[in-house]
């Protein structure tokens, strides 16, 4: 029996049968062998999607594995294939995707949120969802190359060129990503973040990290840049601090990439903004030009997808991983390994 | 005798001689002809800005006048040369400077606010700030081409382009002038503006206004572009309301510039931000190529600068405009007639 995980109420997963239906047309069946655990899982988890999320659903949207199948229509995959999915679908007909921003479509369906995920054992997409993995890539690496897509995406939103000096807010999983990103794209990048398991990981990327619990962040900034400030911040940490730091680092003209979620309205410093002639630049998700990229990133060693990964446990074992993240312990990305699961474990 | 109007203390200006000294190298001495009263004067004058403006000062950056005489060194003007003032001395040597962002200078010096200004009948500026007004353009109207340079920055801050569509919220002097200035870059423009003289002026001239306390300007904006949200927004406002409007209109990857000053932090929906991938820009001031653009602009009648002064005052009568500005009247612009001040008023 093939099994799947599932999202059924607040801090409840429980594991169900998947359902295997043969590929429709345009459609591939894939056999998942990593799934990541993500931010936006966990805020489901919690309870606060639930506006947004069918429960029951298969959670899980960051992902390595193989085609098994292929529907009516579909040229170019072939079973055995190793693949990614860009898990985007959208409508081609709002305003959004008329003007060419097809990511943020008006009725964007994210698969894993909005439509079924890939923590099971088989999962139909899309075709046109499929990215391929090159074979030297091991798998465990490639359920990275989403969420490095999402860290292609804010640098390329935030324009980040060769010898910028960069300050990334909050060195979670997309914070480190987002600085080796920028890192590969010649800038000078500092780490702020407050978990000492995560700074350490963060220095032994090679990165810097600064804890702001015990420095003045601009104050470093100032002497890190000769008093000019840097000339691009990335906020990530999704804290109303976080945003602060991130307008206060600045140089005159500089820019600040919005990576993280704000539910709520946030106080923000626009006289800082008008003063400095500041940028502010949303960014959310990615493109297929972003994913292109993010595999040749993983793929290259350029971002060491390995080591950010803290811990491959079975799918069975999700419940007890979404548990672990949640405490927030010294952890960066815990992945399911969908293909070890125990055939006919308990539903 | 020669007069100048001093900001004293809060609501007080006074009348006291101006000071004459002989243009030192490098400078010009100028007759000011017409001065505008821009609202930065009236936040001075309600003493808003006692921790800054060093009393008694001379205000007033927005101005017309000619050249009286010439310092050492000075080349290429001659007495009677019609000329406006970009009133901007920088420092050359902080980081802002040094990026070449210089109308942003750490250490600028605002000539109106930080060193005396051209509500006087002799004025001593630096020859480098000097801007040439042609002869045909009469000089009532050249004391608009600064709130002009002004607009001239922000439309090309916010990269507006041929066939954008453009809300600007408030409908003020800047307002009107960044409605016109994108009009011409061959935007389709609506004003948001609560003063219904204001709105009445802005239609006067061509463009169309709305209410925001008779409706609801994001609704129409819906209407007005097929759902898809506005290109830009201009948030001239200054108030709360205002930001949270010009959010709010724009479509996917809008631009949001911002021009008025917001002295607080505002709560911003940086949500927005993120699902549209909006921007936001700070802009403030201008460079030398916006004033030679503004110039054009106005001398052309693209901006029909006549039609924005509501008043003329005598530059005596100096205390009574401000009064009027702050009652917040009817009025767009009041310009202050230096040349025709009564000679030996009282002190």
């Amino acid at each position: 029996m093939t099994l799947a995980v599932r999202y059924t109420r607040a801090r409840t997963l429980d594991t169900a049968p998947a359902l295997i239906a043969p590929p429709g047309p345009g459609e591939v069946e894939l056999a998942p062998s990593y799934v990541g655990i993500c931010g936006t899982d966990l805020h489901i988890f919690h309870g606060d999607m639930d506006a947004r999320v069918a429960a029951p659903a298969v959670l899980g949207h960051e992902m390595s594995g193989r085609v098994v199948r292929v529907g009516p229509g579909v040229e170019g995959w072939r079973p055995g294939d190793a693949v990614t999915v860009m898990p985007l679908r959208w409508d081609d007909s709002c305003p959004a995707c008329r003007a060419g921003h097809r990511h943020i479509c008006r009725h964007l369906d994210f698969i894993g949120i909005d439509s079924p995920g890939a923590m099971q054992q088989r999962w139909t997409v899309p075709a046109s969802t499929l990215v391929r993995l090159p074979d030297s890539l091991p798998l465990d690496q490639g359920a990275l190359v989403e969420p490095t897509a999402v860290a292609v995406h804010d640098v390329g939103r935030a324009g980040v060129r060769d010898g910028d000096r960069v300050v990334v807010v909050g060195g979670g999983p997309v914070g480190v990503l987002i600085a080796l990103v920028a890192r590969a794209a010649g800038a000078d990048v500092r780490v702020v973040e407050l978990n000492a398991h995560r700074r350490l990981l963060a220095e032994d990327l090679g990165l810097t990290a600064w804890d702001p619990a015990a420095h003045d962040i601009p104050e470093l900034v100032a002497r890190w840049t000769g008093d000019a400030g840097a000339d691009v911040a990335f906020e990530v940490s999704g804290a109303a601090g976080g945003v602060d730091t991130a307008v206060e680092v600045l140089c005159a003209r500089g820019r600040l990439c919005l990576v993280a979620i704000h539910p709520r309205p946030r106080e923000v410093n626009l006289h800082r903004f008008f003063w400095r002639e500041l940028t502010l630049v949303g960014a959310r998700l990615y493109d297929r030009d972003d994913f292109e990229q993010a595999v040749t990133l993983v793929a290259h060693g350029t971002v060491p997808a390995q080591r950010l990964i803290s811990k491959v446990v079975p799918l069975t074992e999700a419940s007890a991983a979404f548990e672990a993240l949640e405490s927030g312990g010294d952890v960066m990305k815990i992945l399911l390994d969908c293909a070890t699961a125990p055939q006919g474990a308990a539903v």
